[in-house]
């Protein structure tokens, strides 16, 4: 057989495919997922929306369209930095990608060579790590405080590094954001260092308590990038993100964009754009907000109840996802092992780290299950970590 | 600034992009794109499939889906495969992908090293130049004859190379297709040789002469993989192909699929399933067939009339370009300004050759123009044939 290329090994995937295949079974209560809750998504609106592009623009809906994405969707984008965070961005610098998943691809390929360093969060995001692990960097990686990196170290990272990556508000998987402080100090961090930044921001508009921070984007954004997605406020199954960039850094995307897949849906970009112009979108965004509030109250109400009082968890203002530290020396894969007997399942943390560590971490999704259910799965889940700890 | 990665040069697009800016201008005749007809696209069929997907299975339409596609679209592939070629694909051999452009990329990312020998057809596709050049190969390519490729420069380039890349049925862009004994004899060489060997196939359906012949695939599975798309028989604007391989390479292919996109979008891959389940498949593609049989004909017949009789055009049996060799010396480049200043756009054919040559060939597209359109332009670009001879 002939000699695979050196960037894809072969048993990546095993890992995550069986949690998969776990959750699939649907009397386990799964934590483990990063899905948006379906009761959220505006079917009836969506219909809606796609009817009519395909009345009014039928064959233009469904023909070939430019790299660049849809502009009327790309303008909506921009107007929405300017009214939320007073940030000036125009649609020439912002690029349609087919999820944020390949905004992570495409600047990989154009930033990342192999040997190069990649500065992660500790812990960080699992799909940037498959994504830029393709282009064969070295990794630093900088632990994450309860209000963003920890200074020093990233101080330390940053040097020689071609590229930091971080997701600044109610980070995945540990639901951590950066204060404003700290979003300022990275700033000024980065005008320090020669190297590309690049800021994902799937959760911003999930905020359920506190005040909307500017990305640090803003404060940075020369040599820096900013990703957006729609997967989070309107639905996943279009696959419809964005990258923020400027000047050569965007005219590289587009090149590595149209290698990648020429362009991104036409209808999907049409029919989202028509959903976004058609109805409320901030009604609509406070709903999902309301209920991820109230769904992640209720995990930690259910954790404050039945947890044991050395497990430590971490307490977001938005997004989807707590982030549990057990005792030293514990392990999430074996709790796993145990949980899922139970009928209960979550991702052990050491897929989210770079350096080998975070056996005793684990991530816990609460936007996609009910009151009832998030209680009953806390309830067996902390019957497990007694009978781990208790072994 | 920091550094750029070497796989993304900056001026790549820029010469198509000067094409594609001559053609927005609607009084331009443009042969030069790729584009379907947008009168063949199948409008109220797909706003039927798309209410009716929503009304049914609104939620699990718009959620995130698995990386490998969605099951029963994949079926209908594989049925497809059985019923016109009788070939024996299982569902679990195909790979949806977002267009068969991201197929190509997902291929050189599995496959091609830097510096590893990827073997191309003389002319080959440019949007597979475009994605192999980000892996960094060399190239080898092998002169195309009426019926294939030239085999014995075929055997010899494909000595030591990593993947051969091929467009068997009315390439892109010469037209050319493999006829049944060449086929076989180019599945015989890489018996032969320990190759990679990527068989692309977007235009098969688009046959209007002659009769069905298989991929080379068929003959040739281990080792090989085979694309197709829905980009010419249903709609492009969706963004649907696939990949079918078996074994590690497919298991390869879906590691890079997830760190790429994580999946392809799920309404889209449910409405074209929809679209194909509750309609005439067959006779749809039939139209098509028809559509561009007689706007072939309306082109080969204006060339014969108007066309310098010392330039030679190729007889495509099926698919979507013509492709034109001018005599030894003279420049497609400069024939370019010329016509486009007699409003008629063109693809000059260097772009589609690796190795600095082709500047006396250039491609015309022939589905997206009706018939007096196509007429009037090739007595235009006659014209400045004529003009160019006599300069």
């Amino acid at each position: 057989m002939p000699q695979f290329a050196d960037r894809v090994a072969k048993a990546q995937r095993s890992f995550i495919r069986e949690i998969l295949k776990v959750t699939a079974d649907p009397s386990v209560i799964s934590f483990a997922g990063g899905l948006p809750n379906p009761a959220s998504f505006p079917v009836p609106e969506i219909a809606a929306a796609a009817a009519k592009v395909l009345h009014e623009s039928g064959p233009s809906a469904l023909q070939y369209s430019t790299t660049e994405g849809y502009l009327p969707l790309r303008q909506w984008i921009a107007d929405r930095y300017k009214r939320r965070m007073d940030m000036d961005v125009s649609p020439d610098e912002i690029l349609i990608t087919t999820g944020s998943q390949q905004a992570l691809d495409l600047v990989g390929k154009v930033i990342v060579n192999a040997g190069d360093t990649v500065v992660m969060e500790k812990p960080g995001y699992l799909g940037a790590i498959q994504a830029f692990t393709i282009f064969r960097p070295s990794w630093r990686s900088v632990p994450l405080e309860n209000d963003g990196p920890d200074l020093e170290t990233l101080d330390k990272a940053l040097d020689g590094s071609k590229l930091f990556y971080a997701v600044t508000s109610f980070q995945n998987p540990s639901g951590l954001s950066y204060s404003e402080e700290k979003r300022a100090a990275v700033a000024e961090l980065l005008h320090r260092h020669d190297t590309f930044f690049l800021e994902d921001d799937p959760y911003g508009e999930l905020r359920f308590k506190g005040q909307t921070l500017p990305p640090v984007y803003k404060q940075r954004p020369e040599h820096s990038m900013l990703l957006g997605t729609f997967s989070k406020v309107a639905a996943p199954g279009f696959r419809l993100g964005w990258i923020v960039a400027k000047g050569e850094i965007m005219d590289r995307l587009v090149i590595a964009k149209q290698a990648a897949d020429l362009h991104t849906g036409s209808l999907d970009q049409m029919v989202v754009h028509r959903f976004l112009a058609d109805n409320d979108f901030e009604a609509h965004v406070a709903r999902i907000r309301e209920l991820y509030g109230n769904q992640c109250r209720v995990m930690q109400d259910a954790i404050a109840k039945h947890f044991p009082k050395n497990v430590h968890v971490t307490e977001p203002e938005g997004g989807m996802f707590l982030w549990v530290t057990l005792p030293e020396g514990a392990s999430a894969t074996e709790l796993l092992r145990r949980s899922v007997e139970r009928k209960v399942a979550f991702v052990p943390g050491a897929a989210f780290f770079v350096d080998g560590t975070g056996e005793n971490t684990l991530r816990l999704n609460y936007s996609n299950a009910d009151a009832k259910t998030i209680d009953e799965g806390i309830k067996r889940l902390a019957a497990c970590m007694e009978a781990c700890q208790g072994a």
